[in-house]
């Protein structure tokens, strides 16, 4: 008999995550629910955002609940169905969970997707997925880039840093990357395209301000942020006046208990800019378009998208605190299936 | 002979500035410049803005200069000029400073006025200034209220804040204002027309939230910030969706030698809300259609604003105190002359 494995949220994190928050648990595969359909999962998304779901706290999607399997978004075949939209082998993609099988409801967030446009079903859930047009609307639409300005990120080598730098460069920018290391320092400048990289380690915010300084001198119009905390603050001190500021993710205080926060907002005022609040849900209705601009970018060899792929269920919690880590570089994909 | 009294800037403050920081001289009266004139001043605006141009950092204007005299928006009359556009005694405002004289070239910030508007040209230091206008452009240009939505305001017994939820009422809004103290809350409701008055003394960031989620249970969709802070995170766990925040002032950082900060930026993301830096520079050019339109409110008594006038240069440092310890209510004057 098959079997459905689930990752489990058994108690809210407090900081960082620990193996005994979470239970890997065996159930039966479930029923194709009237009208809907069942999943079989192959590849899952491990993304910052679902820290905060564990959290019980107001945000745009409701906490997950104690019990159940980890909500992620996923790539999979229809497995069983009462749906004749969705046939059993056909490819989908959704809001599910960390689990085998998820019972779905169609529409919302479960499409059909075309995998014969890419090169793995995983693409998916990175470049033509949430990740890339994650970066793809965030700079375009939200920051609106133009020729000759200056692009400050930080995140800068993870999976939606990566592409926002090289949508930047497609878009005539002056792009200056901000990560953790000399390997994801290098990585940006040789694969991603940036003109400068800074490694943030071991520098306090007034040095890490420098060496951005030096790097613009003239401060900088648009700030993809994905990090917050310090690299934050020392990125505020070089605001160019009337900067954008995309306010994509927070990953250094995610596991904080302590939130560290960001103090340098009065810079924010003294520069007249912008800090705009940006969750990809805005621009659902446009993910067909985002996509086909992203496939044709990655055909033409304009923006790469690196994968970090790790095996198995079993493998859910070390796989997931590798974002936390700094271990990942690229979109990170949990592999449930073959 | 005339004396010149100045209240000079000797050393940068550390946190909140101290007596020391300060020196009061007297000089001689000095000459008109070329083209232009020597204005003698009557009253002095006191701003939270000067204690950030005490510091040697980056902002939207540079640093006043350790022995000059502390900068101020002023009102006075022409004493000498060199300059047939401003005859001795015409009254004028500009950016000058707290001394009795100021030599200054025309245009830029130094502009005739009409006093016979007013009942006091003080009133060109409040309402129809800088205060009241910041508060004018700031929700009326870059908040944009639609009737019908509910408007919080920090430091709302204050100068700009007090006006701000005037406004808000003539638009149609709901309107909650936070401030410190009974007597404060008490003016919120009784003199400024706001619908809640909270009292922010005492409370911890969660029983703030608490308090303001009890008066705004849909959350808010616009926040005119003038305090940052603790005050500033309670706020920002109240967004509505798509919520406006005009980060207008963080007076409570000012003194602060190590900044709060904000803890909450994630909510912005959660809301996709927007933070807008605003300084009122921005609408200069404006002052004349802003300044007639407060005039109108303020004759049909649907604004009204509070002046907390101190007298004489002498009292400089206590009076610019005031903005911090929580004492005035209303715009802070300096009276320098009668």
């Amino acid at each position: 008999m098959l079997e459905n494995r689930r990752f489990l949220l058994k108690r809210r994190p407090e900081g960082e995550p620990v193996p005994a928050d979470f239970d890997l648990v065996s159930e039966p595969v479930p029923e194709a629910p009237a009208g809907g359909f069942v999943v079989r999962n192959y590849f899952a998304s491990l993304d910052p955002a679902q820290r905060g779901w564990m959290d019980d706290v107001p945000s745009y999607m409701p906490p997950i609940a104690l019990g159940d399997a980890v909500r992620a978004t996923t790539v999979g075949r229809v497995h069983t169905s009462d749906n004749a939209d969705f046939k059993p082998g056909d490819w989908v993609m959704g809001l599910n969970a960390l689990e085998d099988y998820s019972p779905v409801m169609p529409g919302g967030f479960t499409s059909a997707i075309d995998v014969s446009l890419v090169d793995s079903p995983s693409r998916f859930l990175s470049a033509m997925g949430a990740v890339g047009l994650t970066a793809y609307f965030g700079l375009l639409e939200v920051a609106k880039p133009q020729e000759g300005e200056t692009l400050l990120v930080s995140g800068a080598a993870g999976a939606v840093g990566s592409v926002v730098g090289q949508i930047g460069k497609i878009k005539g920018c002056r792009t200056i990357g901000i990560a953790g290391g000399q390997d994801k320092c290098r990585k940006l400048t040789e694969r991603y395209g940036y003109d400068v990289a800074i490694d943030y380690k071991g520098k306090d915010v007034d040095t890490l301000a420098e060496e951005i300084r030096a790097a613009a001198p003239d401060g900088v119009n648009m700030i993809f942020e994905n990090v917050g905390g310090d690299v934050m603050d020392a990125e505020l001190m070089n605001l160019a006046k009337h900067a954008r500021i995309v306010l994509c993710g927070l990953i250094s205080e995610y596991n904080a208990p302590e939130k560290l926060g960001v103090r340098n907002l009065w810079q924010v005022l003294a520069q007249e800019a912008t800090i705009h609040g940006y969750l990809i849900s805005a621009y659902v209705d446009r993910f067909a378009e985002g996509g086909a601009q992203m496939a044709e970018w990655m055909a033409a060899g304009k923006v790469v998208m690196d994968e970090d792929i790790q095996e198995g269920l079993e493998n859910a919690y070390p796989a997931f605190m590798r974002l936390f880590s700094g271990a990942n570089t690229g979109k990170l994909v949990l592999k449930i299936a073959e």
